[in-house]
Order: structure tokens, then C-alpha cells, then sequence
């Protein structure tokens, strides 16, 4: 007989008095002095395990006694409404066959009991069976559906940009390399640098820090794209917000200035919001009630507010004005830090801000120069709570203006070939914004480490399993 | 005013008389003695151009004769019904303004002719513009927006498993090296080897070849999970199917033996077959009509066929009664070669066969013996016209058996250790198989070589962009 999800008999599919099979993990074992246990039984389809009944009339009873947290079942057995609290429906056991022991249960890592996300990132291979870790992988797939429906939705095209690139365009030095040499035997050219011609691709290779700038090629031939894939930093920063390996979601859009961005972007973390909200209300109660009790709250609050749009100039002034004291200091010209960021959005706003218009000196190459040439065509959405969670921008478009910009940074045309053929056939105006799903993820979650909300965490130091 | 994509113009989403603006690239031009010109006008958000009826009265109307194909344009008009035959609406231009120009028309590398695939692939970044790389695209993406629509549907989470690993369980040696060391200026251990205790990671790290143990963590404890994500090979074959770089479905599903993985995989074919020929029709149409004759028809023949299910060894013993000369021999023991499983699903079965069992000297460490400890619960989707196309396997769950097997093929059980501990721990039976998702664009639209069907392919000697 085929057996059931969980979620399934929890939601009452299947209608009281009826034969069910269910199949999962032992959460907890109790056995009550009236001869009969309890068995919390977990298969991840959702956050709460159902009970099950073991009456001590099942033949293989002692056996059902020694069962421990994480010991593995199927259980046949009649729905039945719960006569305690909590849950609606329960199973009465017909039968327990086990399928697996726990070698060892007083060393078994994984017991029931609460365990610091320290000690779960150290068993990365167990952790997805604990409360916590279940419900950020529940919501990690939710985030993820709801942003590639998004997007279907609204005629966009997902675009894999590729992962190993010899083009270190947006490199700044943070990258890794990727190679088949053999590194006792390095071949060498004559002024004694790696050949790298030998070597697998024939040109020196890394892994990308963005697709931005090869999913504008598919923007100026499709209209509407994104790209959702592993991007990498070989920064050496140990901090609760970075990785050396995470996944982004980015948006190109032919046709479209920083106004329109703007928009996809409210647009787009309003309705992955709602999809959470609605289809994981389960794994949000537990993240409101053990990890940060605004979880839900906040997102409410972001769904139903109007983002407000403030320019980079006006945000300095009103930080000037505010009477606060930063540590860092505010002047026309320096990047926002987290400080400023929170400031406007929690104290000053009360809701998320879109800040445009940052000026050009503290920007990257593409963005598009402003008509006072001193500002670029950027915005940034500051949310209540985290600050900056998306990085956008108008593109520079017009071949002249992009040339003349690449001179000013230094930076060689030639190097710039593919891009700049995207302005020299057929230019249009076209804007894209860059989100960090596991900072998304984040603050969905209230998780304080990105660390914790992505299976296998890359950092300095650590690419275990 | 907005803009309105020309998909929704074609399928009438405007009525006739109603004002639209369309923004776009021109195909072609042409002009008409009575004094008029006609623009295929296309924005990549379906296979068909829109066309455009640009009349002298225009006050550009010299400009609008200048156009050639890859310029940008941005047209106002009248939705009217197309006097012409192919489509049935047209726009009748009210206002045309040009975007962008193409630099020298003459040299512009995409003009308005057949190309060869290899000649638009040394023009990746300008051949989304094409007919047939415009097609695949919106191809891939139906493709890849089914599989998440058929995994979510059945309760499956999707995880990202890593890219980056130190671990290389899998590796058989054509693994990439990732890593961030000075190569100019290796540290050394006291043995004269690389110190890499000292690189980014703390190990030698490299790109993964396959999330498949990873994500097993997950099915043993979310029950029904799958990757969508990149996988490396540092293979150095320079033929039409292998990509250093390629995309990989991976699915994972506690409680399920071969027999359930194996009605996955049709299920998940049908399904996404079935998606491809309900919502691109129009690309299907044109694959049928280029590239394939047998594109649509033979994608119907494998949604209404039942797959086939067939043991390895008769297999063998159909081949070898066949009477059929194979340029390599048959014999109890031999991997099926790509003429002997066409042969099978082309010739003698003509369907698509799920191929079961294996000898287990031919397949991997992690499938699981049978009970005649010659062969594995391993299985092939053998599909006609292309070969394999999705392998899979029941996992050994049984730890001394999972030990026993390492042992024998001189594996060192330490490095497993993780893997051993979901054997150790609450084991349960467990299966998946592996989808190469280029070979299914492939094979879906008939084009030969999967470097046509991935936005920026890698191969050896091969990264750019």
C-alpha cells in the first residue's frame, strides 16, 4: 500500500476511521502508565509530526518500547480524531514495522532536545531532521517557487548564466580560480608566469561574483529575463552575512528605467511574502514564536506599505538633521553603512525606503550616468529590520557615455567587447536589480547566520560534505 | 504609457482599434512601391514578430527607411487585422521612434540570414537574437519551470546543494580545482606537497560533479527532495553531448525502491513533454519544421506510450539473438553502448524503455545490491532518438552491506563517514535518479549539440564571456 505524507493526514485528507500508512522519523517516544505509548512521527511534509497510538495489545510492543528519537517506521493504522490538545487527528497503530535503528541513542547527535545552531552547522548531514532546520528548508523552497512564479508569471525567462567564466569584468580581485593544472608542475611561459593556455578552458578561469552582465545580453534580445544561481566572493570575511558561496536572483528588463525596477522589486518581495505567509503559516508560527517574534508582523507590514522612494541626496540630509550620533559620518558622497540604512528605514520612515540616485563615485561602471553627471541611475531597497536587501540600477546605454566612463575608472575598452557590442547594435534602455537569496531567506526566517539558511554552508575555512 | 509585449498582441489580448505601444528589434524591412514599409518587429516574448505597417505620412518616415535588422525601436499604432497571410493581426503605425541604430549594418554579425550553429556560437552574446537560440530559450525555460511546477505539485523541496566541495566522494579525478593560493608562490607542506591548509577553504576544494549524496541528506529527513542546479566535469571531450559545465535534476525520495523512482521519471517526462507541447507550441512548430520533422511527433509518442520495463540481462540476450552486427560486442557485463540502447528502444521495443538491474561491477558504490549479489537496483531511461537520457538508483541502505561493498572496491569507509551516518542512524530505503537538463533541451528540440542549448557553454578550451 502507497503511504501517506504527513501534512496529508494532518490537513484531513484522509477521513476518520480510515487505513493509513505514514512512514518517518521518531521526533519523541512516551509511554503512559495505562500500557499504550505515544509516538511523535515526523517525515518533514510540514512542521508538526502526527501522533501515533501504540497500544501494547501491537505483537511487536517491546520492540515499539526501545524506540528512540530518530529511529525510522512505517506505521499502519486508523485516523482517529486526538484526544489531546493540539493536534485534531491522530493514527491508531495496527502496525509498526521498523526500518531503522539509532546506532548508539545516547550519543545520537540529533536527540530531542534544543542544540545551538553552532553544534547543528557542525553536523550539516543531521540537521535537516531538527525543528529549525526543517522549517528554513520548507521556507527556502517556498521563497524559491514563488520567485520563479513570479516571474513565469509575469512572461520573464529564466537564463542560466554560466558559473566559470575567463571574463573577470566585475571581478575586483575576489574571485576564485578554477583549474585542472597540476599544481607541482605548473607549466610556465617564458616570463615565467602559468601558462594558462595549457590548462583546461586555455585562459585563466574563475567562478562568477554575478550573471548581471551576461543576462543583459539575453535582455536585449528577449525583453524580459532573470537569472536564480550560486554566485561566489573569495572575501575573507567571517560575518553572520556572508558566504563564499550563495545564490542570487537577478532581473534584466529591456525597456525599463530605475522608476519600473523599482516597481518589479515591490512588487516581487510582496507577493514571495504572501506566498509564505499563505503556504507556510505552520513553519512562521514556530520562526514568530522560538526565533524572532516579529517574523511574521514584519512581513505583514512590508506587504501592506507603500515603499517610500527618497533620493540618496535628500537621505544625507535628513541623516545631517537627524541629531543622532553614527559612527560612521555622514557626508554627500560616502557609501550608506547599516547604521544609516536602519535609521531611515525603522526611525525616520517606518517602512521600507527605495533610495536612488546614489552618486556615481561609489558605483560600478554600468550604471547609468544622471543628467548631473554626478549621480547614477541606482537604487538600493532598505527594509526595516536587515537594510539593504536588493542592489539595482539603470544601465548605461549610450555607447558614448560608457566609453567615456570606462576612461575615467581606467578600465579597458577591449576588455569590455561583448558588453559594449550590446550598445553599438540595436541600444536600449534596460534595468536589473541583484537579490541574495539566502539574505532574503534570512529575513524571512528571523535566522540571524546566513550560514544556517542554506544546506551547506562555504566560508573561510570550511567546504565540508 | 506602458508598453505591451507583442505575445500579447498576437494571441488579439488588444482589440482591433485599440492604441498599443510595442518596443522591440527589427527583423526585417521592407518596403512597398505604394509607399509604405513593413517591420517585423520582434521582443523575444514568442517566436513570431508582430508586423508593423509604417506609412509615408509618417514624419520620419525617411528615418524609418533607414532601419535595418537589430535596430531598436519603440512603435505606437492602431491593432488592425492583417490583410497579409500568416498572421491575423497587425499594427499600423502612428508613431515609430528609434532607439538605437546598428553600427554599420553591413558588419553586423546577427543580419537577417541562416546562420550555422557554430558561427552563432562564436557570437554567443547576440545570438538570443536569432530565430532558433530565441526558440531554445523559451524552451529551456518552459522546461525548467515545469520541473520545479512537478516537483512542487507532489510535495517535493528543492535544495541547493553545494558547488563547492572538499569532499570528492565521486570524483573519479575529472574534478576542477577551486582555489584562491598565489600559483606563482605555492606554500608547501614538509613533504614538498601543496599546503592546502593554507587556501581558501583549509582543504583542496573542487566543483561538484553531482549533489546526488548530498541532497540524500535531505530525503532522510525531508522524505521527498530535489537539486536543480550546476554540476562540472573536467572532461576533456570535445563531442556534441558533454558540457565541462552542465545543469543536472537530481531527485531523492525516502521510502521509495526502483520500481516508484522509475514511474518518477515517466511521470516527470510525460508531464514536462506535455508542458513544452501546451505552451510553446509556436517554437515546437518551428523545431518541427528546421531542425527535427520528428520534433512534436516524437514527444507525443512518449506521452501516450507506456515506458517498458526491462531487466539488463535480457537485455543482453535480446541483443545477442538480434542477429544485428554492433561495433561493440555484447555480453553479460558490458555497459550498453549508445547503438546497443537505440537499438532496444528504437528497433525492438519502439518505446521508451526503463532498463533495470545492472551488473553492479559497471555501476557505483551507492546502489544497492540485489539479492543475487551480481546485480544493482540501478535503472536507465533508454529513450528513442537520443539513448539514455535519465539515470537512477535504489541506494544501499543496509550499512554492513554499504561497508562490505566499499571494501571490496578499496574505498576507505573514513571518507564516507557522513554518508555511513545516515545508514547509522534511522536508515530507511531510498532512491533517486539524475537528469542532465541540456541532453533534455536537446532532445526536445532536435538541436545535435547541447553547446546550442545552454546560454554560454564550456568546454575545453572554452570560457568565454
Amino acid at each position: 500500500m502507497a503511504h501517506t505524507p504527513v501534512v496529508d493526514i494532518l490537513k484531513g485528507q484522509h477521513a476518520q476511521g480510515a487505513t493509513v500508512t505514514v512512514k518517518g522519523w521518531v521526533r519523541t517516544r512516551r509511554d503512559s502508565k495505562a500500557g499504550l505509548s505515544f509516538i511523535a512521527l515526523h517525515d518533514g511534509s510540514c512542521f508538526d509530526p502526527v501522533q501515533v497510538i501504540a497500544l501494547n495489545n501491537l505483537e511487536n510492543y517491546q520492540q515499539v518500547q526501545k524506540l528512540t528519537t530518530g529511529c525510522s517506521v512505517a506505521v499502519t493504522g486508523t485516523v482517529k480524531a486526538s484526544e489531546g490538545q493540539g493536534q485534531a487527528l491522530e493514527i491508531e497503530a495496527t502496525q509498526i514495522e521498523v526500518l531503522g535503528w539509532v546506532e548508539n541513542p545516547d550519543t545520537y547527535p540529533m536527540a530531542a532536545k534544543r542544540h545551538s545552531v553552532e553544534f547543528l552547522r557542525e553536523h550539516a548531514h543531521l540537521r535537516p531532521r531538527t525543528n529549525v532546520i526543517g522549517a528554513v528548508t520548507r521556507i527556502r523552497n517556498c521563497l524559491s517557487q514563488a520567485i520563479h512564479r513570479f516571474f513565469h508569471e509575469r512572461g520573464y525567462f529564466w537564463i542560466s548564466t554560466p558559473i566559470v567564466t575567463a571574463s573577470d569584468c566585475e571581478g575586483a580581485g575576489e574571485m576564485f580560480r578554477v583549474s585542472t593544472l597540476d599544481m607541482l608542475n605548473l607549466p610556465k611561459d617564458d616570463k615565467g608566469q602559468v601558462d594558462f593556455s595549457q590548462d583546461f578552458f586555455g585562459k585563466e578561469a574563475f567562478l562568477t561574483v554575478s550573471g548581471q552582465l551576461n543576462v543583459e545580453t539575453f535582455a536585449c534580445a528577449m525583453s524580459k529575463v532573470y537569472t536564480f544561481g550560486p554566485t561566489f566572493r573569495a572575501e575573507n570575511s567571517n560575518t553572520s552575512r556572508h558566504l563564499a558561496e550563495f545564490w542570487m536572483i537577478e532581473p534584466e528588463v529591456a525597456f525599463a528605467d530605475l522608476s519600473d525596477i523599482a516597481h518589479l522589486a515591490e512588487d516581487m518581495l510582496k507577493y514571495v511574502f504572501k506566498a509564505v505567509l499563505e503556504e507556510r503559516a505552520d513553519d512562521m508560527a514556530f520562526f514568530a514564536q522560538r526565533i524572532n517574534k516579529d517574523a511574521i508582523s514584519r512581513l505583514e507590514k512590508v506587504i501592506d506599505q507603500d515603499f517610500v522612494r527618497m533620493d540618496y541626496t535628500d537621505a544625507i540630509n535628513i541623516l545631517q538633521k537627524s541629531g543622532k550620533k553614527f559612527e560612521f559620518p555622514v557626508a554627500w558622497g560616502v557609501d550608506l553603512s547599516s547604521e544609516h540604512e536602519r535609521y531611515l528605514a525603522e526611525e525616520h520612515v517606518g517602512a521600507p525606503i527605495i533610495m536612488q540616485n546614489y552618486p556615481k563615485d561609489i558605483k560600478a561602471f554600468y550604471m547609468r550616468i544622471n543628467d548631473d553627471n554626478k549621480t547614477v541611475a541606482a537604487m538600493d531597497v532598505l527594509a526595516p529590520g536587515i537594510g539593504e536587501i536588493i542592489g539595482g540600477s539603470q544601465r548605461e546605454e549610450r555607447l558614448d557615455v560608457f566609453d567615456r566612463r570606462l576612461e575615467e575608472m581606467g578600465l579597458d575598452k577591449e576588455d569590455y567587447s561583448w558588453y559594449r557590442d550590446l550598445r553599438r547594435y540595436g541600444t536600449v534602455p534596460h534595468s536589473g536589480f541583484g537579490l541574495g537569496f539566502e539574505r532574503l531567506v534570512a529575513y524571512v526566517t528571523g535566522m540571524q547566520n546566513v550560514r544556517d539558511v542554506i544546506p551547506f554552508p562555504r566560508t573561510p575555512g570550511s567546504a565540508s560534505y
